[in-house]
């Protein structure tokens, strides 16, 4: 053997670098094998540029507001490459940061792709490392949209709008998930005619309908084109641009885009060498119990590998690397899925955390649910945030919150209390009598508790 | 008698209509004495019309972030007589929403002046009205400030800002707690030249070094000028404006300025007819037991009538009132004083919950601290959060957190995570287990609970 290590963690992305760095703090002689980026698509190209894209638009969406308040911007200039190269600066600096701390903790970082050979054993550029434990954080992968023309140049995804130089003056978003609202919206605040079809019957497809609804009406008043139910049939070549058959629930619609961005992404399985441990690397993902353990002694699996696209979070990555991390290091612990945020950064802002009211019911609760607008909110009311809702779903028994669902502009740093509320086992109760500052949104939790206990206060 | 009730509440402020309605829930035959407005101070001159003015002033914040992200506003013009209509109309539409409310519930809305008149009555102009329970939560008063000259016109109160034609081209903001630090940020941002001088050794005494520290360099770096154990001992006439001589530090200092805001308040003890029940009217608040008990038989207080100038929060007061509602009809409820929010909304906001670290020393905690500052968090170095900072007070033997300090904007509705970990007891262990979603500023209270139990992860 080459290298001997307790834990290999295979990818250097949101979760690996957590697992790493936490079996490392643990004592743990540790490697990380990263074939191009650290960091991986969270920082390199999906939650840090987006999120900071996303920023930039809502300064943009704050406008209509601020002028509402007497505030007038007469002359609006959007330089986009002074976005991107921003971003480029920001992400250069966190992957010196990354390195820095894997550095610090003396984690040995491997620069090569990663591919299991055996128990226990990684393959790296014709080395083999061996490790008493091996966590895969490899993460996912692009798929190719399965209509006919999906192979010309204007079929592109997310990573088109990072080295862009200008955008679309037509585009044409092709999924429902809170990635493809993100950019929806980013394309429209900087100028793009957008459509935002939906193959799904809705927008974020499994949130309740409130939510949906909600979001679905703001992202239109903005003047994106959301198509629900939508499928492409067919692409073909028009000039620059694009002519995209569809059916949109069921009707035959033609629409000239110049761009089509499709965010369609499974778990990269594949090239993993699964197949030397008898796993099958054809399966949709790598499944994992709530330690993170696939079922092969020592083998733990976290992050986009081992869930379908609408469970790809970071955060749910990098807490899957503590607990393989600790587990790795003879520590017991489990993920509590129960309090995964499921967060969408458009203006406004979405949050959800637990189970919605449908969810609850098929799971057999007795279930009450309360809600609070946030125009009867007093901050509310000041930023204008008509289609903000906090909603509250609970088992009728003891109370026991199980879901909070939440739209509104900071939605999601509220989003800490439903995580909160969801895993110390609050109840409705308890909700209901919490204090919270005068004028936030936040206050608006309590009185969704309230309305669920049918003793709201300021509802009408 | 003329009228007897179950609960009559003297004051419509935010505690006193939160009592009422609560009350009326419960099946009480409730009345509420109001002498001038519904909403009180909160309402009409406080959190609401401050709150949106603070709003007004963080879109003008935002412009140099959105600059370095390639957003330029060529022209900018801000016109204050555009916000305060708009606030006015916000104002008139929730004191209706108020009126609505009442109404509903059937609470009996009694115009004048209400006042004591012996053991369950209050007296208005000249009509007594009977009550099994009376809750007083008739709010604070404006006291003058000591310094000669202080009659002089140029020294006023924040009402004056609510209907300014034009803002002081010089303007001193002379006291160091949030309403202060905010009007001082305004008044700033709307291109007044601003002094703050506070007659504490320090901005927001009481709060912790770190949290003061940093929102004072940030407040210094926007041009505001801060002076600390700053006293303004004279003022005379000078043209329009006036010359203070004022103390710095025990240096003599002349500030020229054309208008000096004070605020300091108290509580409105005097007139309410305490003497019928042999009370003190000239105590400088009205004490209270956590079931917001005074002593007497049937007599309740909250909010501002009940508290020094730092805790008159009206979420203290609309807390208070659901207390003394719910122990007037017979049920028996706590305030829990420790999830109090001491909240600013500057830019970078302030939230601060619980003990600080040299308050838990006091109460004889073996106290354990931790941060993570905000530079080091995904979302903070995007949106330039350099000043911003979470910090965390636990005790040592099980970890039970006691306070969490926060700056850093959208630290407003991150507090409601800090009331939450107090108010359920949480420990460092739970909370350094919790996935908040990425990339919030929230995630830096998991790393915050990690530091102080010694095992940071993204730290340096």
């Amino acid at each position: 053997m080459d290298e001997t290590y307790d834990v290999i963690v295979v990818g250097g992305g949101a979760g690996g670098v957590a697992a790493a760095l936490r079996a490392a703090q643990l004592g743990g002689k540790v490697a990380v094998v990263e074939e191009k980026h650290l960091g991986g698509l969270c920082m390199n190209r999906g939650c840090v540029p987006f999120g900071h894209m996303m920023l930039a638009s809502h300064f943009l969406g704050d406008f209509a507001l601020a002028k509402e308040m007497g505030i007038v911007c007469a002359e609006v200039s959007k330089d986009l490459a002074v976005l991107l190269s921003r971003q480029h600066e920001l992400i250069a600096f966190m992957q010196q940061g990354v390195k820095t701390m894997l550095n610090k903790r003396r984690v040995n970082l491997v620069m090569g792709k990663g591919k299991l050979s055996g128990v226990g054993r990684v393959e790296v550029k014709g080395k083999t490392l061996e490790g008493k434990s091996i966590i895969l954080a490899s993460g996912g992968r692009w798929m190719k949209p399965q209509f006919e023309g999906s192979d010309l140049p204007n079929v592109v995804n997310s990573d088109y709008l990072l080295t862009a130089k200008t955008l679309p003056k037509r585009c044409l978003v092709y999924g429902g998930g809170p990635w493809s609202l993100e950019i929806a919206q980013f394309l429209n605040r900087y100028g793009s005619q957008v459509w935002l079809a939906s193959p799904e019957e809705n927008l974020l497809v499994g949130e309740s309908k409130t939510i949906r609804s909600r979001l679905t009406k703001a992202l239109q008043s903005q003047g994106i084109m959301v198509l629900s139910g939508a499928e492409v049939l067919s692409l073909k070549k028009n000039g620059a641009g694009v002519v995209a058959l569809t059916t949109v629930k069921g009707q035959e619609e033609i629409l000239e885009v110049d761009l089509i961005i499709t965010l369609r992404r499974g778990a990269a399985l594949k090239g993993l060498g699964l197949e030397t441990l008898e796993m099958n690397e054809t399966a949709e993902f790598l499944s994992v119990n709530e330690r993170m353990e696939t079922g092969v002694k020592g083998l733990y699996a976290i992050g986009d590998l081992t869930s379908l696209e609408n469970r790809q979070y970071s955060h749910l990555a990098s807490c899957g690397g503590f607990v393989a991390a600790e587990n790795s290091m003879g520590f017991s612990r489990s993920l509590d899925e129960r309090t995964l945020t499921r967060i969408v950064f458009t203006k406004p802002q979405v949050a959800c955390v637990g189970l919605t009211g449908k969810e609850a019911k098929e799971r057999n609760y007795e279930v009450v649910i309360g809600s609070a607008p946030l125009s009867m909110n007093a901050f509310g009311m000041m930023a204008a945030q008509t289609e903000g809702i906090v909603e509250i779903v609970a088992e009728k028994r003891y109370g026991q919150i199980l879901g909070i669902h939440m739209i509104g502009d900071g939605a999601c740093e509220m989003a800490g209390q439903s995580v909160l509320a969801v895993q110390q086992e609050m109840t409705l109760d308890e909700m209901a009598q919490t204090t919270f500052p005068h004028p936030t949104l936040s206050e608006s939790i309590a009185e969704a508790a309230r309305d669920a206990l049918g003793i709201p206060i300021y509802l009408p």
